[in-house]
């Protein structure tokens, strides 16, 4: 088992516990080498009952039997003021407020949501490639009146952008800027909550739209893969990806899969000539995120799984391996009108989701940022 | 009802008539105003039989009546001597050598397998593209020996090619060449035939891949949307849009849909600046045929039927408007990284298959290269 | 075409118009012989926009060009003063006070919601089965005060109690009563409106449980299978099959299908011997409903379609058969523990609602209950 | 970990290991605490290669490591020599002649195929029920000539038989014999092997017939509830439930579920008046074969877990549990024509096949059946 630097166990509540993210991350919690349930937090319909008779469990393992009678409170910062981690699986319409007001109450949270992405202190973080963004946490925490301490709020990326990301970080470190990249996702249905999609819109079907998505990620790939620039004054920036501007094109499609986000890729570099397939293939295989060398417990053995098999990655074949905490990738060949192209499967609800959250909250522990008392 | 020029019945066949795509010609053909169902073949295991004996029939409409009782034959020339045409819906591992002997018999074929595709005396047409391609007939009837009088092969293209082409043939007639097209598709499973896909391969899943499918996208939209060069000694060739050298680059994908393959397009025009996604609307709804122009009666009344609503095409509820003639595009918009991109639908079974057949026969009888006693 | 006794044509109104049951209304009235949509009602959000902008549409046929620009109104029976037929497709939450208000108007409703089905003065009528039901109308027109001239509230069933209904009636004509029945059901999405069943609790999956289904099963199946008792005062009742008890025991199922209803059904017999199994199969196929002799246009040809096939019927290649105006039945065979077993598919939206509702309302105009002007 | 009572690894073999159920007897003995897999059998075309390249996998879970490079024997008993338990996974078309050719060398096998599955001599064992049944084994052996000493035939139960008879025997047991049972299965699709079931027949369609599954599941659950009754020469036969005769009347339906059968049973009890719902769950709950008694390693903590919502078991949310090993029982309730009906699942590929085998091999094991050195 990976070691806390402290040995100590790490207290940690939930924001969102009934939700769909919010049992994601029970499932994983429960059996963390480091962190320990300490609070569920959730509306106030659910407050005052025990875990079970709150839920509606829609996962595949049982309840785990450390939360099963845990009552769950309502989602104010006195009832989490013993943790020094918050997870945040709250739906868009509660967070921005509730999340605002724990990091007003000097509580660190790792959230899922999406109203603070774009924030400009705010790091948005895949775990498995930015994690050098925690560096702006300082200058989130002072623009605060007084400054915070502890608190702060990191978010992970919408679940689609997390995916292939990955590989795209693997492909700029190896061969450098990458010029242009064209995307179609094929998502699946856990990817828009429960109850999410009406089974008449998909079943036997394909939805060529999700509301909003194309935007998310086209714009959070160019905040995840570029860098964080150092102002004369001190300040810092998220660069955008600016000095080698990267033009993003995503089509994004609901498709009738239940958990795993299936990607076709197609990348042009700045680096002429481009690298063979070979090349990008060994690349990919041999992409090591810090994550990976620091010791994050919840990190995958292989970041980027590479299939040799002429048809896979397949959402229900691969999506569980590792626990879903890396990537697979497989068909990478040429592409006649940009240079390469391949295949990404993410798993969406674990390393498109909680596990991300999880991964940066280790991150953060290991770096000191999450101070562990 | 349309009016076939000589007001007469004329006689067709069907080769493979017990499978998938000969039991889509059946259906369309027995209310067909011109052609009058006369000779079924099929495999020597049919044949003999009363039709409704030898077919599993699969279609959600009862077997024809006019059919029902008719014995099917073996695909030998003699029994089909009296048709003017032949439909052949026949697996490619027997089309080869069965349309070849139908060919050399005097006999006309319009077939949907792939074996002549790539002949280069041999028409592929999608007929709301290049029917202008039937011109090439009389070399391929010159190059038997004794020439043929009436005999021929046209082929129309598979299926995922057929409804991409037709926009982007309304396009290139519109705003000039198209110089790069990136192409995903999301593939009916219809499309592989019976039994085809096995439910364990597709049920809640994505194959990212569909054998020799994107070297036929490429390779096909090529000759289909290229001329007829003429050579200075008379003969004629597919230039494969050689003056103006297209780039295609497809990724196939095989979804949990029974008819429709939906595709994410993206285009690169020569023309600067390209066209505006309204310029590019209005191009597509005005885009009319000669199919539509000389009045064939199978071809609906839009060619491409152009939506407004964010999330639509989508294959459930569109595949079977002017039963499945035209092809649908939606969500036509700027592409960040190529000019322009778009959702094409296209029903597989229908434009994709059958009915391009019986359109293309149309055209023949129109334009006189069938020749109707 | 059929003819309507007055050679008029038949003013309705729809209420709930924008629903998933009212759209399945339209899309048949708008092509009825004798029926002209005048006045489409839904809530007070729909109401006052053109029927295309206020409805999410969600058949596979456009919308009918006849009602795309009718201004939607709001459910005030003042507004459909003028129709001599009122279709509710009103949700039960909506439907309890609206026809209550509309039948006070005296106004004459034909519902698919279950508000009414209860009512000991209101029919519960399956058009294929007991319009003779019907003849409770004057006294349920007496109860109000004053009496009412044209204004009634006739129900038809629930969707899965429609289907298996018509073929247990073709027996009980022919063999006499039934002693007792086990019913298993496979019941599509679709008869749970929209959004109804969310996508990620019924890919892959099976819901075995369908909240009240299985006691509206059991009960309304007495009430229609039952007559109208007359009472020494001159009242009438519903007897409830109360002369033969019955015995229904109901097992509900939600599975993955779009539209159908599948359902393994086993009777037994008071008549000892029972019938065998050929002479079941002769009595569905010659059950011909009072529906059918006395010339209602909706209802198909063959009430009871009998498949000999061993694998037949399937909800997908065999609903959309007469339009779903009939049930099809196959497997008939002996039952080991009852006496014959066999399998029912019925369209839950055609036969099981909208059809049954229109059918309905064919027989009250033949039959003079609807007073046509 | 349970412990082999020698403390001894048992060598096994695999027959069939690159087909459905060989790789789930791959996946589940890998990490058997008493099994080591020996020797992989599969047909010519497979045998001389590392199974990784023979095998198409087709499971969630990579190759286990111990067997990807083992090479594949063709299935002669010589190859298979050392092995004290075979495991059979064959095809019924092989399994006839192979089993027998083994049996004949004196190998123990233990098989999923229904070949012998009613042989008098030989036991049709569901692991958590009929244990018992293994006293025929010394029978079976001397009716060889000359008689075996170690090799002998087991079968387990048809898959849908399998999860039923679970809870009947454990309401025989409580409340004394059943005197008939009604049973509608909606049976997945991996029950049909691979490719099996084509997608088109099963995407939105329920298919109401599975070719011999009916009868299969009739006859078998008689020669599973029966007893062994000792004649008065010493030979023992399998009595069928003939003490009590049981009339059993199964309806089978596939439906477009991954893994996991889901069946409806009904059930009337010799016994007035029959149980309670209550009793019924309680008698459920407290179920414990002697497969769990006896130490059996694989034998699940809960062979029948009861479900309290009412909307459980569903299959793709409890398949699992436990491995899939146990079954899962829901809405116990009382039956308007029987006495009591209840839903049960139980995972087809796991209890319904390779795990049967191998508690059936334990209990051989740990009974002195087979004989390890």
């Amino acid at each position: 088992m990976s070691k806390n630097p402290d040995g100590k166990q790490i207290k940690v509540g939930i924001l969102g516990a009934t939700g769909t993210v919010g049992q994601r991350f029970l499932t994983l919690l429960a059996k963390h080498p480091w962190f320990t349930i300490h609070v569920l937090g959730a509306s106030s319909r659910s407050a005052g009952k025990p875990y079970a008779q709150a839920v509606m469990w829609k996962q595949t393992t049982p309840i785990p039997s450390v939360v099963r009678d845990m009552i769950v409170q309502e989602c104010y910062p006195q009832h989490f003021a013993e943790c020094a981690i918050i997870f945040s699986g709250l739906d868009a319409d509660a967070a921005g407020d509730i999340e605002s007001a724990f990091r007003s109450a000097d509580l660190a949270i790792f959230s899922n949501a999406k109203n603070y992405r774009r924030d400009p202190s705010v790091p948005l973080i895949v775990p498995l490639v930015n994690d050098s963004h925690l560096s702006i946490i300082p200058q989130q925490q002072s623009l605060h009146n007084p400054p915070l301490k502890k608190g702060f709020i990191v978010t992970n990326a919408n679940c689609s952008t997390t995916g292939y990301v990955i590989p795209l970080r693997a492909l700029e470190k190896a061969f450098g800027p990458i010029e242009s990249c064209l995307v179609t996702t094929m998502q699946a249905i856990s990817g828009a909550g429960y109850p999410g999609v009406s089974s008449l819109d998909i079943i036997d079907n394909i939805v060529p739209y999700i509301s909003g998505e194309e935007e998310k990620m086209e714009w959070e790939t160019l905040k995840i893969l570029g860098g964080v620039a150092d102002g004369d004054d001190g300040t810092k920036t998220f660069d955008m990806h600016a000095r080698h501007p990267l033009r993003v094109s995503a089509s994004c499609n609901r498709v009738p899969v239940i958990d795993g986000h299936t990607m076709c890729v197609s990348v042009r570099f700045q680096q002429r000539p481009p690298p063979s397939p070979q090349q990008v293939r060994e690349a990919l295989v041999a992409y090591t995120p810090e994550a990976q060398s620091i010791g994050c417990p919840s990190v995958p053995v292989h970041a980027i799984f590479v299939h040799e098999e002429p048809d896979r990655p397949q959402p229900r074949l691969d999506r569980y391996y590792q626990d879903g905490a890396g990537v697979s990738v497989g068909r990478v060949r040429q592409c006649p009108v940009l240079d390469i192209k391949f295949v990404v499967l993410a798993n969406n609800v674990s390393i498109g989701a909680a596990t991300s959250s999880i991964i940066n909250a280790e991150l953060a522990v290991l770096k000191g940022v999450v101070k562990v008392e």
